[in-house]
């Protein structure tokens, strides 16, 4: 049965990606943001990075847990793609830890991240995280008596307004599909992968992404950022400075803040783990800037790392290192902040109307509001 | 498939548990230690906390991966017992990270265990924690639209000498059954739950357990520990200061450490989340006292809840709390460091010669050869 | 000589003072903000709160070390003001840790703050810290004996470009006026104490403070945040979402950011100590609304207490605290975000064109340019 | 008048040295420790370290708060020496926080360690940073606007047992002649600098040092650790697994702890400040093989450097760094646990019985019953 299943969750995620080439970004609607982003403004703009998206969307109506509706899914990130799995120095931070990511500990310690980024639902990190494990025994690599990649990141926002979240319907092959079809190029947003279900701001959110590529003379550093966004009320959202969320006050659906935001960012340029968690932190920064307070109800964990430095993480010899001078970082912070800022903006305006588990509807941001909304308050950048 | 072995599975458990109420712990063969244990020396000792193990013994020769050797299992560790969800402080420390406890990230930023600590395989993380929020599901509380108990927490160990680890072999209904064991009164040690195929200073390790009792003066807390032990080499081993791995050095297994360690310290005494993460440090102390220096492959990693200020965790009102003055944590202190020194020791003393995956063998502590090197130190107690 | 100074000093203070009560504030220009101030907008409407400032300011001209140009002083906050010295719990958080706070070690062990929070120049972090010491040792409290109040909490941020850092010009009289001359009701903002020679978004900086009043629903607690602010470039620089910094372009100073911020968040709130981490979190998100990445040179670091639950900190027996929900703590985390973004553009409103060490000038925001950038963007508020 | 003094230290410092060098060490007793040591078993075998003392003894009899009795001093690490102040990567840890070390927020945000580490007496904290910050100023290096080594890493213990420690006897030139003195080779231990007035699980203690050297299989490199050690009470000392302080249970002077350790680790081990935080925590290992609980009262804290990878900290261009990847810290991780075990147990063997303020006397750990109680447990190296 869940062949067929993932059978759907591809034909989707194909159709998703055709809309995707198609639908505009937060920029193509005229919002104003700091600096330059790379050619693809996504994470994949940092050399090596591959995203895979599962879409599961099955079922309408009533909720009857184990049946559906289902609106979730999984995201994978492949730090080095396909081509190696090389670990990459890494570091993460808790701005709110009302969530999940696995794997943190280790990625404290070691200062590396060993294997591919996940984001799923709340309920699914489990059967994610063991699929990882999984995929990775299945090739063979590394010898079934060693333990490398047996603490796999998976991180976590709860879908459990739009989806079945008690149903468990992620399945190991759901995992194994995401990781198998992550690619580089154009990295899709919206209702895909796992942030299928989500709700940001009272409008539908899900994957959201954008980069900076830094001038030459600051290094000429890319920094990706992919956000998997399920946060905040209305009234909160300000978009380019501008109130947003005041002037579009119909179809709002909560009374209290419970979701949740994950956002990963990856970097080409040489920075050692301390330094990575001094990127994590600025993640928070360009929250705030779209009006997030991090509610007590909000997971709101950060991941970074950098795909510098290959063969960092041999266990023998004196691997060779680079870093960037702490007094070189200002850039990467600002490109951290302002990537952060845009690709949770991205997500809300790629994401689409949805309605899912007990008939709930979440409504896309509207585009001409938005347009609006920035023009009232002098911010409409074309 | 998995009834039948579930069906094996109590009845090794239960056999298990006569055969643990007539074997020796440390304390019988002669080993000194500080302070005051409980009625049960155990995690037990403190009120409300209840202990449950599924063991999974299957199976032996050649490894092969999905049919075994299995030598695994899960234990389950409630705060409160059946009796009550409320839920506890706590707190959690990372001593060396090379491993996962699943939920820190909420315990860290809320203060509070919400559920369950279960412990298992290192690649049964994952179906544990699903399964944790699936049992809770099944109860019906909380409402199926909220998201309590959906961050579990889940710690694990390494056991892929014993065990096929590879192949998965922790069914979401062991975990049902070890959080439906679960019982106060005597904890089974050795060669159970979690702690089944765990190897421990190249002796077979395990689950261990221990308590300490202040005075009344003191407070007349009781601070329980339970542990996972699967850490160290042979050499790096001692036993009330006796360099008893240096004076037992057959059958040896590693050349250099692999293992970890989970330590779970229980306590009635009323103390904040911040007073909590004091007493997981101090997990440290009591397992250097037994050599340990938590090699880089170590995941060592702690976690500390108090039974004390139930309701604390209502989300209306002004919950109404008491603290131990900080003044007072001394014998907190001396207690933790005592009781996991301790619990480490009952498991050695416990567990029993296991052959497993591969036709590895590890043997138990021999208890005579244990006493011998006490008296020639001077440090056999009777 | 030192006493000479003092007088100078006290006399400036005065003035300042006078000057201060008729000096508008952001909200009287016309800036939005979120949130109900409290009756001074201001820390000390956290009942209790005392502060105190020493200004000094003394010579122009060339730098000469040890000669001046002095711009510089030092800012005393007394949690319980002159009242009670009965510890408060605290916690601390470093969003970028280019600079120092001592004392926060044992605040982060033990969850108090023992004494008053004390704010000055890099320099002189050292005189201010062994002066609050002496001064407690001269009131005879505690015994001679004891080592209460011997960790002090001193903070600092870098007036090297105004003040003639390296000629080391606090002194402990200096500390002590500052101790004894806090107060409650209005605090003088701008260039005045620790704030006297600052630099911000290269406006002239310095101490600026606002509070934020919960509804009774929310508790009817108070925040208050009062900071010593040195941070930023021009370009960041965003008031109520306007890009203030690039519509006044003039008397730029600086290529790179090298300054600072120090946040002190007080609360009536009942949080226990991990709870006021999370404040201190927020303090991220209030900077971040103003435009702040965080450069390599700033040190931001922020400390959050509560007046709440008096007599925490016995030594003896058993305290009866009360704690706020975890699930009622969203409109405290928003009001940790107003109360910073508001108390920066305080300290940028009220500070005024400064000439200081070598000739250097940095100008006061100017009021009128503000008002015209907000209205150009349709946020003027009145 | 501090001319005077100084001549005083000077004088003492030097007849210290001589005496030290005919005294006895740990190993000289005959108390057996794991590993080869470095030729002078001192963290100077690391090479480029260097350490002075400033000794201030001055006083006898009855305590007059500003006359003394004098027992206390600064003891100065530098960790390239006086040939360069190039930075070196670093990190800490606090295992109890009821200290002080400045510094450590810039330590743990930048990975480096700016100047050098200093240890003094709690009340002495400031006056030594400022001096530091001076001493920096006054050797031209940098220049006067800049802001580089403006975060000194100074820590403390409590002397006021023996010491006048409200008098505030330290003064900038006993700082700078701490820095000045400092040399390679032979480190003085017991009543020095620092560590002049503390005691040690109620035996006099102070200053102590250690070395461990790797083989050449496990890359050669040497690990250093100089402790001031003033914690534990008598009860809980242990020495090579012998507990020492049961055995010699006269002239106790505490009923609760109230004292604290500082460790330094120096290595020549090319490791990423990450890894040298892994270090620290290692610390927390050695002292409890001697018996710590690191009580409520106790200010235990820990740094770690490396000097290796010079230039790391350069401000442009991509510093070309090495690291021992951590699959191969186990022997380091070993050394840190083994030199810290060590220095404890010099410091108690080199100081010397004192009697300070107030007529009280603390007596030195008597030599003989040293041995008396290691060979009664058959401990006895020789």
């Amino acid at each position: 049965m869940h062949r067929k299943l993932l059978a759907v969750a591809v034909l989707f995620a194909a159709a998703a990606v055709a809309a995707a080439q198609s639908k505009p970004r937060a920029r193509d609607l005229g919002v104003p943001f700091d600096g330059t982003p790379g050619p693809l403004n996504a994470i994949t703009d940092v050399a090596g990075v591959e995203v895979g998206h599962t879409t599961l969307i099955r079922g309408e109506g009533k909720l009857q847990v184990g049946a559906g509706p289902v609106r979730t899914g999984v995201t994978a990130i492949l730090p080095r793609g396909h081509a190696s799995s090389d670990p990459v120095f890494a570091a993460w931070f808790s701005l709110n830890g009302n969530g999940e990511m696995t794997g943190t500990t280790w990625v404290e310690e070691s200062g590396f991240l060993e294997g591919p980024v996940m984001i799923t639902n709340t309920h699914s990190v489990g059967v994610v995280r063991d699929a990882v494990v999984a995929w990775r025994v299945k090739q063979g690599q590394p010898a079934d008596s060693e333990y490398w990649w047996s603490l796999p990141v998976v991180a976590e926002t709860w879908d459990g307004y739009l989806n079945d979240i008690n149903g468990f319907h992620v399945k190991p092959e759901h995992v194994f599909q995401a990781l198998e079809s992550a690619r580089p190029g154009t990295v899709t947003e919206g209702n895909v992968g796992g942030g299928t279900g989500m709700v940001c701001h009272e409008f539908k959110g899900g994957i959201g992404t954008a980069s900076r590529r830094l001038d030459a003379k600051a290094g000429g550093y890319t920094v990706g950022v992919l956000v998997q966004c399920n946060y905040g009320l209305r009234d909160q959202l300000r978009i380019a400075g501008v109130p947003v969320g005041r002037e579009i006050r119909d179809h709002m659906v909560y009374t209290e803040e419970t979701g949740s935001i994950i956002v990963v960012v990856a970097t080409d340029a040489p920075l050692l783990p301390h330094q990575l968690k001094r990127l994590t932190r600025r993640a928070s920064l360009g929250l705030a800037r779209n009006g997030a307070i991090s509610g007590n109800g909000s997971g709101d964990i950060f991941l970074a790392f950098s795909t510098a430095n290959p063969g960092a993480a041999r266990s023998t010899g004196l691997p060779s290192l680079s870093m960037v001078p702490n007094d070189q970082m200002g850039p990467l912070f600002a490109a951290t902040v302002e990537a952060t800022e845009e690709a949770v903006v991205n997500a809300l305006v790629a994401a689409e109307t949805m309605t899912g588990a007990g008939g709930h509807t979440v409504i896309a941001l509207p585009h001409d509001r938005l347009r609006q909304a920035l023009k009232k308050y002098n911010r409409l950048g074309k």
